[in-house]
């Protein structure tokens, strides 16, 4: 049987995700593309020609979530919503979706890191439309699908520890154990397009905070967000309030003995900086983000250019069970979505 | 629906997996438990009790693989059967059940590495029952999984590179880089029951070789079997025709000068020795299995205690994609498995 899907975002992500679709010759049809002003669909559910996605002939105006929910539950087989945005109301409408039977794959993090009452709803046991989000962390590595398991067959999670965001990763990688400056290294990141266009995005740790929030949920600790539990910000104090990104380049030189002592602090120990996320639920449950010193022996020592790695340790794996690689790039996070979509299409698009 | 399930083997991993699969709560109903000599059976599948399993009431006696078959191709939802014994009979058996619509969860890796036949008749595009089988390779480690979704995603694996040995991964990391004697190694390791009765069954490499088949395959290059590519066995030559496992463990002190040249050559070039499986797929395919020398910053020289690490790099991940931890023992090998029979009740037990 063969599934319709609807793919919201043709970005970066979205226009690889698109190509993937196309070349894995995977059961299903594309009846919708979407992109923030633009919608091209095929509204008697005949199958778009994804070699040819045409947005020029399209017309003018997006459709909202609401009106795609509404088409797609006119679909005589099962539906998908493909999610390639980052968008904040489309997230918050996936209820909207799964009311309707319609299932979910996305790398979209936000709603997975929303409320409680929004996670709540999205994993409700009564839903017959499924939810699949590994590339919300770590994108295509397999992390969520992993800790998925390992929770399923009983294991117990006694603590998450990760690098989580390619930047960080990158910037530490270069900082934590060598003699250059820390501003040296965010401007160098910013140069090669490692971060947001305004790198205070990566250096507040909201990011990694999000993806760790999604963690310890799926472990069983449902955190109430990425601003329920401590998150070290990269970003001096004094510099939180500055309004341009040059601005906040050329002050960033004035703190780099701060970080500077912290690095030596952890040289002395014989140990480098790393930015982690951590869940640790052996006692009262604990989560944070942050610098954190690690062994040179430790594997999270010898990570390279801007792989993310994590740590599972569990019952069944006190030495951890650890999961390295590219976790940013648009390859990547389509190959998750894609994965995430071959498996509904297995299931039959519902439980 | 729930589905119809055998068990066949109640050994250290058949008992942790029927322990694990009583504690999940899954939909199914398991009606056939086997072990050599004895089969508890629910003719008219009404559910076994697996919170007590006796077989001291089984009347004597095993079942043959076609008598399981033709007793489950009776089931009225769809069966499967799960293989927990490294049975080479019931391995071969597999066609018999997938002729039937029966799937297969098994770690036993004898079917997956034998003939070219039997892999083709196991993934047959018309087969409507699944096969699964991630515990044959680094038990509950994600590593079929994940080399799956890369292929089914369109990814190009160029290199799998991987220790897949649970005992030879603790023998090289002991006597890699360090100074101590080969045979003591093998001797300690002996001791502490990591290796098999007879460490020859360990040493000779056919254990990793078999894996390596069946990443190998998994991957596209479909090689003809374990003894089809170079495998370096770490048995003296003059050792192989010695008939007790006494006299074999007190002649291997002789050959030890021979390791520790190999070993020693690796230090002078700053590098550690290590027992590794390769696939390299970037040109003239080529697969082999034996000891390499890795940098000391290499995350295979960080390796510790018995713990398996694969890397794949691939046209995607060409800074490798590594998943490391236990790859050895009944928990996580019941893990991988009761982890593949939810895959196969999500699907409804068909394509």
């Amino acid at each position: 049987m063969t599934l319709n899907v609807a793919i919201v975002g043709a970005g970066l992500v979205g226009s690889a995700f698109i190509k993937q679709l196309a070349a894995s010759k995977l059961d299903v049809a594309v009846v919708l593309i979407a992109r923030s002003s633009k919608t091209i669909v095929s509204m008697d559910f005949s199958p778009l020609n994804l070699a040819n996605v045409d947005f020029s002939a399209a017309s003018e105006g997006g459709w909202t979530p609401a009106q795609i929910a509404e088409f797609l539950s006119k679909s005589p087989v099962p539906a998908v919503l493909v999610d390639n945005t980052s968008n904040e109301g489309l997230a918050q409408a996936y209820p909207e979706f799964l009311a309707k039977d319609i299932s979910v794959v996305t790398p979209n993090k936000k709603a997975f890191s929303s409320t409680i009452e929004l996670w709540n709803k999205l994993f409700d046991k009564s839903n017959k439309a499924l939810v699949y989000h590994e590339s919300t962390v770590g994108a295509g590595l397999p992390i969520i699908s992993t800790l998925n398991d390992l929770i399923a067959t009983g294991d117990r999670v006694h603590k998450i520890e990760g690098i989580l965001s390619g930047t960080l990763s990158y910037i530490f990688n270069e900082f934590g154990s060598s003699d250059v400056a820390f501003s040296a290294v965010v401007k160098k990141a910013k140069e090669l397009g490692y971060t947001e266009p305004d790198p205070r995005e990566d250096l507040n740790g909201l990011d990694v905070a999000r993806k760790v929030t999604i963690l310890s949920r799926l472990a069983g600790n449902l955190v109430a967000g990425p601003t329920a539990f401590p998150v070290d910000s990269l970003i001096p104090k004094p510099l939180e309030s500055v309004e341009s990104v040059e601005d906040f380049m050329a002050e960033l030189p004035k703190y780099d003995t701060d970080m500077a002592k912290l690095r030596d602090d952890a040289k002395a120990e014989g140990k480098c900086l790393r930015f982690v996320g951590k869940v640790d639920l052996t006692g009262t449950p604990s989560v944070k983000v942050g610098v954190e010193k690690y062994d040179l022996s430790h594997p999270f020592a010898a990570l390279q250019g801007s792989d993310n790695v994590i740590a599972f340790t569990t019952e069944r794996y006190p030495s951890p069970l650890i999961v390295q690689g590219a976790g940013a790039g648009d390859a990547v996070t389509a190959m998750g979505v894609l994965a995430d979509l071959i498996k509904i299409v297995q299931r039959g698009g519902r439980k």
